[in-house]
Order: C-alpha cells, then structure tokens, then sequence
C-alpha cells in the first residue's frame, strides 16, 4: 500500500486537460491556449461557453446557430416547471438549483447517451438552463412571473434584465458578460473535479452537473462569494449602528480576525502565487460600477481590507473578493452570487465533462488507512 | 507544474480514513478494523452502520436507540412526497433517487449544519430514508401505496417487504441483510470519493450524498450490478428463443466477447489481485437461493462466465457479479439493483462525510495542460 496521503491531492496531477492552463508563477490563466486578459476585453459568454464546449472560435455562422440553441435550451421542462414553485418555497438557492438540474433530466431528450453528439446539446442545453433557472427561483420567490426575455439581448443582458426587472444599461451587461467570461472555466477546481470524478464511471452529464453544484455550494469554493458579502454587509451595518466609519472599520475587524488567526474569505488560492488575472479585472470593474452607483462604500471597505491582508500574510484577492462587490452593485442578491457563479461555470463543467467521457479511466484513488486494526466482533448478545 | 498524470489517481493516496482498510493482496476487507466475514457472520446492517457512523459496536441499548432514529427517520418530507409521483413518472430510478434525496434536505431540520451532532442525526435519517425512497419509488410505478413497514423487522426484512409486498423468509431477510453488510463500505471507491470531494468544500452532506448517488449510477461502479444481471437476461432470452441451452451459450458468449476485446461487467476490481472476500458470500448465496427458487439457471450460467473469464484472463467476479443473481433470486426489480447497493452504501458515504468534515482540507488537484499555446483570439468581426 501507498504511504502518506498527499493532503488534498495538492500538487496531484489528476487529469489531462486542453481546456484550461494555469501559470500561477505568472498569473496568468489561459482558456484553450487564449490567455484571459484578450477573452475578458474582446469575447462574450456564448463565443467562450462555445470555444471550450465545441474546440475552437465560432464563426458567425456558427456562432448564431449556438445562440438558437440558447435561446431553444430556456424552455423549462415539465418537471422542473412543475416542481419549481414548492422548491422555491422550501430550498436556499444552491439546494434548489442542485434539485431543479437533477429534475431537469428528465425531459432531456438526450438524458440517456454519453455520445459526443448528444452531450453537445446537453451541454449547450445545460447552459442555456442555468440563467434561467436561478431567475424562475428569483420570480417565483418574489411571487411574480420572470420577465420575458429580450431576443435581442444576449445570455449576460438577458439573466440581469430577469433578475432586476429592468434592462441593464451597456455598461452594466458588458462587464456581467465579463464576469461571466472570467469565471467559466478553471482547470481542477473541486466542482470540475467532482464533475469528472462523476462522469469517470460513465454517468450521465446531468448527474456529473449536480455533483458539480453540489460542490460549487461549499464555503471553500463557490459559496466564497456569498460569505465576501456577507462579511461586508455585517461590518458594515455594525460600525453604521455605532456612528463609526465602515471603511475603518473594514481594515481594523480584518487585522483582528488576522491576528486571531481567522481565514479571511476571498483571499489566497492554492495556485496563484502572484494576482489572480482574474481578480484585477474584477477590481477595476467593481471601482467603476462604485462610482456610479453614487455609494462606494463597500469598494473603499474592500479596497482596505485588501491592503491589510497583504501586509499582514502577503495574500492577493482571488476571484470570488471582488466578484462579491461587483455583483452587488449589478443589483443581484446576495445570496444568488453562488448561483451566477453555476451560470458561467456550467460551461467548463459541461467541457470538462464531454473531455472525461471520450477519453476515460475510472477515477479511483487509494487511502491510508489510519484506524485501529486486527478487532474482534463480538456479537450483539455477548457485547 | 508537476509532469504525468496518474490517470484515474491508480495507487494515489487521497485520503486517510479509519473507515475501512482492503488488504488487495490477500483479498481481504475491514470495517473500522473488524475483518468483513466476522461482520458478514454476525452483524446486522444496522449494527453496521452504526460502527461506520458513530465508531464502535453499539451496545444492545445504543442500537435500540439507533434504530428509533431509523424508525423516526422514515417518515418522507413533505417536498419529496409531492414531488415522487412526477418524479416516478418520469425519471428513471437512480435519476430519481439523485433527485429526491436533493428534495430531501428541504424538510431535514439539521440541513444548514455540518457540525458533529447535525451530521450524526442527518446520517441516521438518510439511511432510513433510502430504502424508503426505492420502495416508495417501485410502489409509485406500480400504482399502489407502499406496503406499511413492520415494526418488528429491521431495515432490510421491511425493504424486501415493501418491494416485493410479501415477507421475506427468514433465509431471505438474513441473507439480504448481509447484502447491505457486504456493500456499506470499500474505502475511496468513486462514488466515496466524489463525496468526500463535495464535502472538502465544506459543503453540506446532502449534496455530498447527491454527489456520490449520481455517481454510484455509472456502468463502471454501481450501475454494473444492473448491467450483469441485463447481460444474463439477454444471454438467455437469445439462448432460449434458438433452443439452446443458456448455460452453454453464457460460456460461448463470454469468450467470444473476451476474444473481441470486450470488457465483461462484473469482473476485476483495481484494488484486490485475489478474490474480493464478499464475492465468495456473494456466490454462496446465489447459490442457495437459486436452488431454493427451483430455477439454477442464471446462477449457473454466472459460474460458466466465471470459469471462461478465469481461464481467459485470471480475473476473479467482483462484488457486483453475483450481487445481480442474488437480488435476482431475492425478487428485486433488475432496474433497482444500482438503487439497492445505494441503501447500504449510504452508511459509508456518511460516514465518509463526517471524517471529512471532521479533519477537513480543500481537495483541489492539479492537472496537466495539453492543448494548443500561445494562441491569439481575433475578435468576431474579424474571424
């Protein structure tokens, strides 16, 4: 038997990917050999969902037959339909995606086959679904019907314009499809490895998606977000109800939870030893939605907290610390951060996914066991 | 960036668990360091899934009180029981399962929790729900209420009560019972492993278990139970329409498929290079039932495959080989074989989940790039 276990896997190299590299020496991320700072200024959701699902840039052509596929993939099955109102009513909004796609099989025409054709449409089906989802659970919780989507606009315009009831201006739906672009694929984090771990023994994308959420839900991963705000909002509000300033008030509970030895949500990152690209994008457009939304409150707090944790333990910002920020100031509630981040990450679960099936080994690792050994049974009536 | 990768993580150590030990050289399995055919002889699934859950034998007062806990525990939530008539229509049974068991933290009071205490409570009610959900499921589909559970039988006497709608014999409820003694636990089998991952993000052990049921229904893991018993039924039906002898063509049809290459479910496991010890209880089972049903037939045909395949190959039958005949011969739907090893295999998974959450570290490997580099996107217009 194999000795000690590698803690995490850190440092493993579980699976082969061409879908995304990371040089966290550099900062730099890279999604099919296209680094992230040229997809962030220059390409939507829909042409990288496509790159990483489908191997190359679509051609117009091709790019527009993907979009009817999207727009086709927003019709919620019967089941889902059905079942909606009462999981809004009974389910927080990571349990309830995590039911409404395990549901969502069921009227997939392609529920049954791992074949390429097949899980293509699912994929695309998949992403089209996500958006969709999180905003029937918004519509249905408020008690209304979820606005219409607009033909017009594209997957990032049309989740704002039914999340807020109201079309985003240009800027807010550019740097939303940004977000969307930044967050969809990122080589073996744990969602995308429960994901392939799944589909290794041959289940069925639908399956390997709901692992995947699952997973994303946690406090350590996706649900990262959430808490960012979460921190935010409370510091905020206690240092307001004592007349106090939150941006002090950011930097001074910050280094205390340092010095008390706490994790500071949204900061470091098993790879990334410089700045996550990723993070300064994230900055830049959480400064420029502060300023004008006319209250830059919660980017002067994030701002502080930023430069404590680096002088006190060297740590960057990563993805979800600015995210946290910018999907506030796009109006979307706090606790559908973890969802938007399932809204663009379906597209590499989904890459990642058909990339296991035609190239698969079982995933099965070993253990160490570290019990107690050599015991006898004593049966119940002699116990 | 580390270099190959160990595809499917073969001889990775990803964990240290005091859950179960494999010895795969001299074929033997331990529970919590209790060799599996002192456990096979005499425990009950019960007694067993306490040792996994709560770390030693019970005593005779803690497993009354443990199976209170199961008893109270079988009662379905108020969002399951709306949703499984739709569900039982329209999804196939371990879709289902993965769907109800996500509905099911709705109604569970200690799902926002992973502490101990939660965890423990929540352990209990998924294990009694599980059985609960296939026989709830198969009475749907078969249009008729569940039969009414039996107070005096333990989990697997009423489990085989609800499905089949009779009582089991006693041969018949002993003999199942070691069934779910057999499969409750097997180290970082995939569907483990998908739910430790889940859980590595501190995430909720409702999704982990959603996590490890969507991935218990592959072909490569639990889904190869069905897959052989399908196998047999299909070898005979052939057999039998062309006035052949199914026993022979079982012989025939293994080594003309081992001859094309074709991998035959049911056969070698990555871990034991000898007999895996529950496939010997497993065969003697088959065994004794098949002669009891008055009909030998699919056991005798699963012993021809077995020499073939020794023959050819020197594979032993794994656990999944003849658990098929077995629940076969018990009177088990043949599409809830998968479904059945998820009724034992949840006393495992749970316990997995709270030894994770327990010691807890982010699972997050790495993995090796080997797409293109260095490419240059071109925006859309210029495509």
């Amino acid at each position: 038997m194999p000795g000690k276990p590698s803690t995490g896997l850190a440092d493993i190299v579980a699976a082969s990917t061409a879908l995304s590299d990371i040089d966290g020496q550099a900062g730099r991320l890279f999604y099919r050999g296209y680094d992230i700072n040229q997809l962030a200024d220059s390409a939507t959701f829909e042409e990288i969902a496509y790159l990483l699902q489908r191997g190359s840039p679509p051609s117009r052509a091709e790019l527009d037959g993907y979009r009817d596929e999207i727009a086709a993939g927003r019709t919620l099955g019967k089941l889902v339909a059905g079942c909606l109102p009462e999981v809004t009513r009974s389910q927080e909004p990571m349990e309830a995606l995590r039911s409404l796609v395990s549901l969502a099989s069921a009227d997939d025409p392609d529920s049954g086959s791992n074949e390429p054709g097949p899980n293509l449409r699912k994929a695309a089906r998949l992403t089209a679904q996500q958006p969709v989802l999180v905003a029937a659970y918004e519509s249905a919780r408020q008690g209304q019907p979820a606005p219409e989507p607009d033909p017009g606009l594209g997957l990032a315009a049309n989740f704002l314009l039914q999340i807020t009831g109201s079309g985003p201006s240009e800027r807010e739906a550019r740097f939303f499809d940004t977000c969307l672009v930044l967050h969809a694929d990122h080589t073996m984090n744990a969602s995308t490895f429960a994901a392939r771990v799944c589909a290794a023994t041959l289940s069925d994308m639908h399956s390997a998606v709901v692992a995947a959420l699952g997973t994303l839900k946690g406090p350590l991963h996706g649900g990262a977000n959430e808490q960012v705000m979460r921190g935010l909002e409370a510091t905020r509000q206690a240092a307001e109800a004592e007349g106090g300033d939150p941006v002090e008030a950011a930097g001074s509970r910050t280094a205390a939870r340092l010095q008390a030895g706490e994790k500071i949500m949204g900061f470091g990152h098993r790879v990334y030893r410089v700045e996550d690209p990723r993070a300064s994008y994230l900055r830049q457009m959480s400064a420029e939605l502060a300023a004008a939304s006319g209250d830059e409150t919660y980017y002067r707090m994030s701002r502080r907290m930023e430069e404590v944790v680096f002088a006190e333990k060297g740590l960057y910002p990563n993805v979800d610390f600015f995210a946290a920020t910018v999907y506030h100031y796009l109006r979307i509630p706090t606790d559908l951060f973890t969802p938007v981040f399932s809204v663009s990450r379906m597209a590499g679960w989904t890459a990642h996914i058909m990339e296991q099936h035609a190239d698969n080994r079982l995933i099965r690792p070993d253990s160490e066991y570290i019990g107690e050994s050599g015991l006898t049974w004593i049966p119940l009536d002699a116990r």
